[in-house]
């Protein structure tokens, strides 16, 4: 399958040609950053929480206290999305109206699942942990029973999805076009500073590949 | 006033030391970034949603198409929550259990409304433009009627909001201390690179400072 299926949830009405459902593009976005926002509500309120994720393949994860309210109830199966979001750029119309924004989203809609198995559990975490720094997962001192059983995991399919893309210049009326204004667009993206090492870091412990390429990246 | 009155909706249970409800907190974390994630619920399922936002004063407002789904739906009053989130840093512990992330971020719930009055329209649009880029809405061509007419606004109290702030290095259990692992923090933040001026653009017009001063903070 190299195509998700769009359905009436995730079909974009409004500018249908921002929309995208191949696996390589949604893949491609989950695969640039770490954080997403996960939907859900409570009693008809909706709550927007920020967290991190893995991918892998066609499922993401998400992990965090086992006491967590958030969790105990999306492992509920209740309905979520998670909605994960890269910032590419400002775009500077010469009208206020065409002002935009470039960037690239991914919006999944389903029911996540529970991994309760303690080996895919570590593994689930090792997606995780290896998303945001690939290679952190060996380094690391890997997690004990005490800690896993501390740990919720969630996985959630990649089944109903889509992307949305914008890119590219101002799109101005044409009779504005020669207005004496300034219009571009302003590259905007994410970076990783020097690490910090902890002050109680034998000064010997150098900072390992793994880290010096996400500052590199930046 | 100078706190929001934490609600059982927005009092932090786990972790209550990262929690904050003081104005000062909440508006300087609403205005270090102008990207917003909405959430709503159709028929129960969450939604989440990309889009930038504006603060003024004790409100902040978010604008789209008049076709908007999102926007017709939220207009109707429904309950919704707005999240922003500022990642600062990627906390590396010696534990895999300890890894964390530095961040930022406000959670807003209640009920958005319409802003019907052409002028108080314009305003919270010069609102929401300023708070991208200061200085934007007096440089651009403002807007005609009917772009105002094609353009919905909705504000948002603040009122019931938190915020949750994680800031420090990593906290490995004491006995993890001494491992020979790399440990300490990645400061991440968001950059505006070099303004790429429009194709259209006369070579004649100048980057204005507004625009330079968003690559230089950067």
């Amino acid at each position: 399958m190299d195509s998700y299926i769009p359905t009436s949830r995730t079909t974009l009405k409004r500018r249908p040609q921002r929309g995208h459902y191949d696996r390589e593009t949604v893949h491609a976005i989950l695969d640039a950053t770490f954080i997403c926002h996960v939907g859900f509500a409570i009693e008809g309120q909706p709550y927007v929480i920020p967290t991190s994720y893995g991918r892998d393949d066609d499922r993401i994860f998400i992990h965090g206290a086992a006491a967590s309210r958030m969790l105990r109830l999306l492992a509920g199966e209740v309905p979520v999305c998670v909605t994960v979001t890269l910032l590419d750029g400002l775009v500077l119309a010469r009208s206020a109206f065409h002002h935009s924004v470039n960037y690239r989203s991914v919006v999944i809609i389903g029911r996540a699942g529970l991994i309760e198995d303690p080996v895919e559990k570590a593994q689930a975490l090792r997606v995780i942990t290896n998303h945001i720094v690939p290679g952190r997962w060996e380094e690391a001192r890997q997690p004990n029973d005490p800690e896993l059983r501390a740990t919720t995991v969630l996985e959630l399919p990649l089944e109903e999805v889509s992307a949305k893309i914008r890119t590219g210049p101002p799109i101005d009326d044409e009779e504005d076009r020669l207005l004496p204004i300034w219009a571009g667009v302003v590259p905007m993206r994410q970076v990783a500073g020097i690490p910090e090492p902890d002050s109680l870091l034998d000064p010997g412990i150098e900072v390992p590949e793994s880290i010096k390429r996400l500052s590199a990246k930046g």
